[in-house]
């Protein structure tokens, strides 16, 4: 089945707002097995409304409107559609019932002009829409059977669910062939040595693998296609036995979790906590961690030390550690954590120190020089990042991954790849052979 | 001029990127007067892109491509737009010279595929890429003059300064009518109480004026039409004054910097400094601060003490107050504002308290209930927050952009509005009639 995405309105073509929803019905309709040719945006232009329309019917199965049903706007595009595709609007009681509803519960009366909203296909079938007053509506092309115009709402929140709850469902019965993926969040490998490591995994048909580099890590989405999605998924499952045979634990997980959500829940199901104290990074892991609802549990306290004078005075950071080896180096960086777990009386204490940019180099040490310390206060592991050529946010967020990446180790007791080790007590004179690491 | 905007990546019929290229395209376009009538995304395929690029030269003026122009990818895009503008690639040795040293700097020699990036048009010009291997190039259609094709690489960080640094003045030249626009940013007045306000201002034909609603902030866009940029921007000025006679300072700036820029420059100027104490935004404010380069001129220091036990040791709230009024209270704001001012020796002390969600909410202190204080060491202002049926994100976002504010008034000496207001030493119990406040 080929399909295609228009959506209607001229306040995409105005550059008022990106078309976020053509991203999310491609995606969505790849995971069926059905193939987009084109997305194509035009106005609310009568004229080259119906020349997109017609066009797109003689080419593709499936067309996918996305917009165009705004209580304000005219009804250009469900006339023009049940127009071309032989079908005709008649009013619904119900779903004027559903709208007039929809506006009484927000303390409002009904405007006029969302009566208009109340006209669905005849032929066709109407979309229930709970989160807005347009219903979504489909047309069969009376002269192609078999040949469909789905016509959803733009707003995100009310076309996502719209799609989900009845369009998939209604499109998979229809599909001889389901598309299930999943996807493999990778820590602490770079896309490269990724793509050396995986080789001929990558170049499997069916499931097919692929790699999509983000900030500091990399996810890998395996892909099945089968007539049911229980045979997909299987498959795709056994496939993913062999990436964990060789990635192992830099697989932090198979959901749809981002890193901090596995950390704060690993923190939980372990009874442990974690504290951080933060220079360059100026409050961002602790923002990261507290944006999993429930971090109360495992975190209760965070410093951001932008001064030498806070690092010294809140964290204990020794003056001499200061003025020998400066502010971003791996002594400081080890006091810190040392310092911020025995103020917060935590499990684990975690620090960054680093040169986030654009000013603020040297030589020696370069903007994107970054110093991650963790410890447990018996052994502290010290990490060092070079994050070269990269904007401001680049660095401070890779610094974040990173350390949330070195949470996760400590909690789960795994090695530490990547770091200095060292045992508290020890002498802070780190030796300076720490790995580079590419973000 | 009618333009059309043709992406060019398989990927993006995949869903797999949003097409983030078309909006700034369309943006740009839109300013220069250029009307966008579709825009297009097609794969790498020989038959789909001739046909959407014989399709699109009959009905448009200028088409802009996107993407197509990467070393490993086929050179399809470019040799299809000169077969059917009349042009021919030719070996530019010059192109070759820029291309390989864009490697050497990186430490690498050239992959051999690389070279074909070295094609460029006969008769039309190239586009220098000063981010990237790939040259743009503009083709001049040889059966229709002043018919052009103009092609970008695909990747923002090359395509825009291509854009703007080239191609946007190459348009505005051949132009009759530039577009010029300014944004007016506005704090601490709603969308609807804005338009309420300013009512006729936002119905005039030239300059134009458009809402468009952010987190807790709206901006006025101001757009006028005229024969040269100097004329447009002239008018947008002149009628700028009439939103400023409205709304005086709740506009924070005219710039395209963003709140936290402004509050940070408006620190450093008026030599002042401030320290956070945050806990249900756990380091955003920071981190938001943080994010403006010299940040460190200004904030030396703040902390996130999610915990009541971090807030009593930390910032000396007493045990009385947590216990009395909660830790959610105008009361424990107003301590934690001034513990965190006392302890970081700052000019002011800002802190944010509050039931971020999902859970946590109770009928007298709902989700969404967020306390903020400010305090110069004499003066206190706290300003108590609902937003409410917003998930935790937006009630993050929407306390830091309002203790944002707060900063840059006290900064300014301006009044706070919908806060209230108490001198240190008096008793902490203040009442309960402060403004409940959208966002």
């Amino acid at each position: 089945m080929i399909a295609e995405i228009i959506a209607v309105g001229t306040e995409i073509l105005l550059g008022d707002i990106v078309n976020t929803n053509a991203q999310f019905l491609s995606e969505e309709l790849a995971m069926l097995g059905i193939t987009v040719h084109y997305q194509t945006v035009v106005g609310d232009n009568p004229g080259r409304l119906e020349q997109v329309i017609q066009q797109a019917r003689g080419r593709s199965d499936l067309l996918i409107f996305s917009g165009g049903l705004g209580p304000t706007e005219d009804d250009l595009t469900k006339q023009t559609v049940a127009k071309i595709y032989g079908d005709t609007l008649q009013f619904d009681e119900e779903e004027l019932k559903k709208i007039e509803t929809f506006f009484a519960n927000w303390g409002r009366t009904m405007p006029e002009n969302n009566k208009r909203q109340a006209y669905v296909p005849q032929k066709g079938f109407k979309i229930p829409n709970e989160n807005g007053t347009a219903p979504g509506m489909v047309f069969e092309d009376s002269a192609q059977q078999g040949k469909y115009a789905v016509l959803l709402p733009g707003p995100p929140r009310e076309q996502k669910p719209m799609f989900l709850q009845t369009v998939k469902p209604w499109l998979a019965a229809m599909s001889e062939q389901v598309l299930y993926s999943l996807t493999l969040r990778v820590m602490g490998v770079g896309e490269s040595h990724l793509q050396e490591q995986l080789g001929p995994l990558l170049e499997n048909e069916n499931p097919t693998a692929a790699l999509y580099a983000k900030t500091s890590e990399v996810a890998i989405r395996i892909t099945a296609r089968e007539k049911t999605t229980k045979q997909a998924q299987v498959l795709c499952e056994e496939y993913a036995k062999q990436f964990y045979e060789i990635l192992g634990d830099c697989i932090y997980t198979q959901t749809e979790n981002s890193l901090q959500e596995v950390v704060v829940h690993t923190l939980a199901k372990t009874g442990t906590s974690v504290a951080t104290a933060e220079s360059c990074t100026g409050g961002m892991l602790s923002a990261h961690l507290t944006q999993v609802a429930g971090a109360s549990e495992v975190f209760s306290y965070g410093v951001c030390t932008y001064a030498n004078q806070a690092k010294e005075t809140l964290l204990q950071v020794k003056q001499e550690t200061l003025e020998q080896y400066g502010a971003v180096s791996s002594e400081t960086a080890a006091e810190m954590a040392l310092g911020i777990r025995n103020l917060a009386k935590s499990s684990f204490g975690i620090s960054i120190t680093g040169i986030a940019g654009p000013d603020g180099g040297t030589k020696e040490k370069p903007v994107g020089l970054v110093y991650l310390a963790i410890t447990d206060g018996a052994k502290t592991y010290v990490q060092r990042l070079v994050i070269t050529g990269r904007p401001r946010t680049t660095v401070r967020a890779g610094a974040v991954q990173n350390a949330l990446e070195l949470i996760r180790r400590m909690t789960l007791g795994l090695p530490q790849p990547m770091c200095e080790e060292f045992t508290a007590g020890q002498p802070a004179h780190l030796s300076k052979t720490m790995v580079t690491k590419d973000v």
